[in-house]
């Protein structure tokens, strides 16, 4: 648990315990995509594209309701040492999957999939450069791209009301050298005890809490001031959003 | 949040809140594993048997430490409509790859794998009847068959230490009707507004903790309320092991 | 051939050479398919349930005509060392694959399928412990769940007329030690020089004979010795089929 | 089973029931196999070759004991509509499997491995053609072509002794039209009532023997006939397959 | 580039740098398909077969035009080691899906798909033999075999209009030993510095160049010398085909 | 081929046909790979990266020389419509495998492969944003990034010679509204009869020529046309490199 000094740790990037990396949140970074969005959380950089389709999954064909689903990438050289591409390989990882059903979850939180209509937003997460909390920069800048996407629908006159309910954004908070710490970057990710992925609305609202131990087991105490720190975070993450979004 | 009127709820089982189903723990339950286990959480069996490979994964190769992992699998009737089976499909899904990683880290999770030695311990959780909370039940019956077998290697002198630390079991709460409750089963399950599975050691640490809002968004007390029914659920499952393990 | 002191072998299990294994066959094993069997061969445990399906494959739409189909599998340490899953290599074996397109012919041998009407039987045999045999106990226990399943259709008024026009059973033969033995268990199954199986109607049709010399050739007459025995025992598991039908 | 008047059925192709179709085996088809037998069985055309490989199949490595395998495929345009490319479509149907397995067996049950030393004659069956009993085809020519695949090993010197122990052959027979019949081509095969491949060798030794019953069960007598249909076909073959290797 | 003394080389068969291997034609080689030809470039020999399917894929349904598309494949011992078969890989290598659409570019730059109408023309080009130039003389062969089956289309009044409006054939060039010679062979290609696939049409087009530089780069005149050969080549292909078709 | 009145042509773009559009070379786009290259033909925008690995493929493996592959993808949405992921569809494309055989034998041509020595410079190559050329900005870009991976080689000692024997580069030409221009946008690639990439060395030497006639064949005489601009287009190219790298 956060012990009393724990202002005296060091976290490899020097930042506080409680300090997010610096964000930045680049609208229309390529041109195709109805929602096109570089968010970077440091050194971790994803492209985050919202497509808009005609079409539905079958299992919400003829039901009026549309879909909100993502897609999750690592280009090869994203990080430290090149990873194999899934696309050759001939399979998505498990890893992959696991967070490309989280980001389609935490998208699905703020939509309203009957005023969507039968029309689905496809949101792809590619990792340019990676440095821990992939997962979660996604989640954050998937919603700004979708956000777009939406608004062009709006303006269009294809919608007339619109369909997200809420803001969501996401951030990783773990347990390190015995510390909690705020949006794990990679030195850290790998060497933590405890790493939890937190998704919250923009009202506050929890919508996936996901924690591990990765070294020893976590106290309910740690996990208390874990959510408190995560609270914090995405509080912050939400104005950015909103900032980016003017 | 708990209703004040929390005990007026009708579960679609007649349960209370905070009751568990009927456990029931069988060990020995096939013959050629090292360790057999058939656990029913109600109307939900699986069974998890533990075999001892004297081989471990490429990453482990040399290092003196064994592994432990996990494979998940549903017998394509276990559900109340026949689903695919993933063999003929050619690839295990989504789902059932997030499923065995649980599995494999929950167990990794109360095992010192330097004293395991060079050596895998390979859990399989196949579910032969489906109604909720397969992945708990598959942890907790993991549990029993892993060290039904590595008592095995102790009795046969392979090992002279005990690898495992703790004993592991896991549960699911979820809001149900607005009502915090205990163990899901799959009327529950398919309507509830959250649902959490919670992965804790006998000693009371905490492992994992996946919460996710199925409808609406939850709070922090209504987690609270959740972790704190766990943590009961854990106990009794944690005293069911101890018993049958006997 | 069988030699003048074929009484005088002694099978691992003691067996005599015309003895079947002690067989039982439970119904309603699990409860959410329409005909779920567990069948037992001795040691080899094998899950047969029988599912309705509303559709047919491609080949049959339209020509108001149903199918009965079958899949096979075993679970990954139902043998004495573990096998690999094969939903995680990604493929079904050819073994896996010749097995279930002799258990799906088997059972449309004794249906009507224009009686059975646009409707599948998909049945689903998964072996939870092997002890040889494992393909001849499937088609013996998918039958009593194709029953089951039947007669649920006739009883709900789905069907009026039977489909099923003869009951079907299988069982192996082999020389082992140079004796013909009638159900060959693990350890005679892979030290035998001669395995067949042979598919038969409870009226005694033949429906299929599979005979194949592991070591030596085998004769005329040694064929004759076998066909003899399997008829034997095809009769005393369709008297079994039959008593647990009541 | 063999009616009085069995002279009297017409078989689609003129024959009588004990005839075979026109068989021809052209050695050294093509240039780079160590044995490479175009085979016709009537209008069934099969390029059979033999590779000498100086590896074995794992579960071989080390053992001194050679291999011996086979593969089968049929050309797209080998049958009377196109069929889809396998390499296409990304797997071989379990149809084809079941097809090598066979041959694979076959070719090893007159092969001493031990004598093969560590090398593996590898046999690719390809149908250039297809009009019924391509499987019987194959294991006929693949004899052929691995006898000449032997032959270079024992002229080289590589091998002193002789691994191949007996020669092999193959021959479908059926009932057609209430009437026994030897070696069915495709407008037979798709019509008839019972199908039933036999592999024997040049010895007389049964290998394997394949009775399916497509429409009606088949009774004893009717497998003794055409088990002698099947042996006096056999007998031909083999009479064959020593003209053409002189 | 072309050196003063390219009469002095000797090419590996003997022939001069001008000279096509023999080539033949063999129409009507199976009986199944539409068209169906055996064409040998030397010891190249690749069986091309034309299937009329009367359906289009998805992206040309509804459009009122037909599609021409081609695959190829090798057979595991075409080749002067075993390759792998394809099919047993679960899939299809760079090459030959590289060649395969090659294959069909050319053969679409001949036809009128509007007056082919919605059918498809689906080319296999399976090499029974290579020894180099086994995409050239797939071009050329499966050339022949369209022109047949499209003729038995026109002959059956299926087609009033002739949807072929031109001829097409292949041939290699490269430079071997410092001089452009035509129609590499294998030892050629295996040890030529440049290797170049010409497509052209009956009336000289140009459909298809393809130049690689296998060693050492090529130069703009060695690139016209080379060009002038391939024109060559393709003139006297163009009357074999003329002559097999008559 | 090129009418008198070329320069009237309107290009989509309002180039005219000589003029490339405008190319940018950014080095050090992300962090991870030992060379990192963004680079711009326009609105394409290729990121590739090259790693240096110590191991090379098996066939190059024990013989002391190196080895260059390249892969290529493009994400999802840097299409005008989103295409679907490679890796969820389980496998590249023909397109794909095409494109990357071409960028690899492309970077092999430039590399002295034993001088690098039993490592291998692996190249990534992704499409952020795709507007026509993305192979031939591939190629352009991943020399860059291969120069910079083999520099810092050379500069920690690693090597003591150059591998690297000439730069290489890539454009497209093609015939547009009968005119040949130089390096064809997606507008123009889309509507063009004729497609050719050159690639080639800084010192002009030609290291591949992919002419591929869309509608209409094409002559010789424009061939001759469509090579000049792509020589000249590959100069400009050259000189762009050599200031990226300066």
């Amino acid at each position: 648990m956060s012990s009393p000094n724990s202002a005296n740790i060091s976290r490899p990037s020097g930042r506080k315990p409680k300090d997010l990396r610096p964000v930045t949140i680049s609208r229309s970074f390529t041109k195709h995509a109805e929602g096109s969005v570089l968010i970077a959380f440091g050194d971790t950089k994803v492209l985050c594209t919202a497509s808009i389709l005609d079409k539905v999954p079958p299992h919400q064909r003829g039901s009026g309701e549309g879909w909100v689903t993502a897609e999750y990438g690592m280009l090869p050289r994203s990080t430290h040492t090149r990873s194999d591409r899934e696309a050759a390989r001939g399979k998505q990882s498990g890893r992959t999957q696991e967070i490309q059903r989280l980001i389609g979850r935490a998208m699905r939180s703020v939509f309203n999939l009957e005023i969507l209509g039968e029309r689905t937003i496809h949101l792809d997460c590619d990792v340019l450069q990676a440095d821990g909390g992939t997962r979660t920069a996604s989640i954050t800048g998937a919603y700004v791209a979708a956000r777009d996407a939406v608004n062009q629908l709006l303006k269009s006159g294809a919608l007339t009301q619109d369909p997200i309910i809420d803001s969501v954004a996401a951030i990783s908070v773990g347990i390190y050298q015995g510390v909690p710490v705020l949006d794990l970057d990679y030195p850290e990710d790998s060497s933590c005890d405890t790493d939890m992925n937190v998704v919250m609305t923009g009202k506050g609202g929890m919508i996936e809490v996901q924690g591990t131990a990765e070294g020893a087991a976590f106290s309910r105490s740690e996990l208390t001031a874990l959510l408190d720190l995560a609270e914090q975070g995405i509080q912050e993450l939400t104005h950015l959003q909103i900032e980016a979004l003017k």
